[in-house]
């Protein structure tokens, strides 16, 4: 294996790796070096730009902190995250749609009872949220975890924040027994990605918006059921049709219903304004196990 | 740009491009989205392995440091910067052949004298290098830029050592009148690439190993050509054809010839062991600017 060029080396490396015992790996790599050397040279790239890629890559993993995640940043802005969220999610009709999964979930939130105030002083109006989690049968989703996250009326999660103390507009949730959900969390916004970093920096120089359109994250998974990842979008938000990282789906799209004040989902009469969002999840069956 | 799905997401990423006035960004960022999309289509990655996919770019981001550069492992391990040395060193026959740069060179290394002893107290074999730079007709090129590093008997560049203080084994010197150039090197060994990081761990899990064959690394540059980045290797390695890099061409392999003792290229009478190694480049004309 001597005087490899731009012709026989992507050979001679996927040659290299025919001792290699882990069969999965050795064809995820075997793609992966083709398309990776179909792309350098497709593009004949230079040596000013392999080094300006090298230096690209290393911001990024440098900028990667237990509380930022650049590099998932990167693949949802490349598309890629839908793509494989799209992929791994091949669902009836019937069921919730997926999407991406974002770099802002945190494991282990806090559990809070139904009807708890999740939001837990994150700045932004009170938002009522309910509704169901069913199956594609219409049977009730009784103990299902949901997780829930979302940033406040400044565009934060509470994990962006220098001085996180404890979780805001975060939590863990178990469905009743009829398979209902309720939880009190504010009105989402429109939020940019951040863009402080190499991410924010290249998506400047492709002339590009690093704007997400207001949403909710769910996580929701129950014994038999695939889990399901997700959002929900705020109808007549103005980047539902720009959304930086590609996620938006139609059947995601709900109706965030302002009051101006009055009597309240909790049964409370209210003088101050506040939103309530209604909105059904119907979960896939697990697949089988190969 | 709804529902996007996985087979309409390519397409959605690119045409976010269009207003993209970079127009080489733009057209590496189309042939980088195509291909990775279509490497995570080929293989139908999974949302586990994307996951493990940001965990190992991230490990290998955090590897990074002033003086260890993990992405250009991974790049050399994968053959890409062999890929990229070949495509855009297309050069003349009779040219001495590039090969890669590698992750240890030191911009600005020390300005020693020809016939210095660069090894400058680093342990191994003292090795006389000699040779010319010359270009394709044969004039000799005076006054040129080498620049020249190597590990040393340990199969550690200097600036691997954690107490590193001054340059081992690493100078930089000009080419004489005639072109010619000597000086006081070290008999390179084989030595694995640091294998303690994600790229080490990713060698192993393809069942590879990280040595490579014992090289003399030169940079040469000098008005009016083409800058040669190259390797000298030593004939009888055992890893020349399985270099865990992909940089061997055998022109660049030559005889490292060992002396018991006895008189030396520099004059002087010795009775201790040593080598000498005879190389001499040709230089490419530079390329006419575009
Ligand atoms: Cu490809
Ligand atoms: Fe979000
Ligand atoms: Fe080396």
């Amino acid at each position: 294996m001597r005087n490899l060029d731009e012709t026989t080396i992507t050979q001679a490396v996927i040659a290299r790796h025919a001792k290699t015992t882990n069969r999965r790996l050795k064809t995820v790599m075997t793609s992966l070096v083709r398309h990776l050397h179909g792309f350098a040279r497709e593009v004949d790239l230079t040596e000013a730009e392999w080094v300006a890629g090298i230096e690209f890559l290393t911001a990024v993993g440098h900028t990667c902190s237990p509380t930022r995640q650049e590099f998932i940043l990167l693949s949802d802005t490349l598309g890629l995250s839908t793509l494989v969220a799209a992929q791994n999610h091949r669902k009836p009709v019937g069921c919730t749609e997926a999407t991406v999964f974002g770099p802002f979930h945190v494991e282990g939130s806090p559990e809070r009872p139904l009807g708890a105030d999740v939001a837990n002083g994150a700045e932004g109006e009170p938002c009522f949220v309910r509704g169901s989690i069913r199956g594609l049968a219409g049977e009730p989703v009784a103990g299902a975890v949901i997780e829930v996250w979302q940033a406040d009326a400044k565009g934060l999660y509470d994990v962006q924040y220098e001085a996180f103390d404890e979780h805001r507009a975060r939590a863990t949730l178990r469905s009743a027994p009829d398979g209902g959900y309720h939880f009190l969390g504010i009105v989402a916004t429109p939020y940019p990605i951040p863009h402080d970093g190499p991410v924010g920096q290249l998506l400047d120089a492709l002339n590009r918006h690093p704007w997400r359109p207001a949403h909710l994250h769910f996580r929701i998974s129950a014994p038999g059921y695939e889990t399901l990842v997700t959002h929900v979008f705020r109808d007549g938000d103005p980047y539902l049709d720009s959304d930086a990282v590609f996620g938006v789906r139609s059947s995601l799209v709900a109706d965030w219903v302002h009051h101006e004040g009055g009597p309240a989902p909790d049964g409370r009469m209210l003088d101050t304004p506040f939103s309530t969002l209604d909105f059904d999840f119907v979960l896939n069956p697990a697949r089988k196990e190969g």
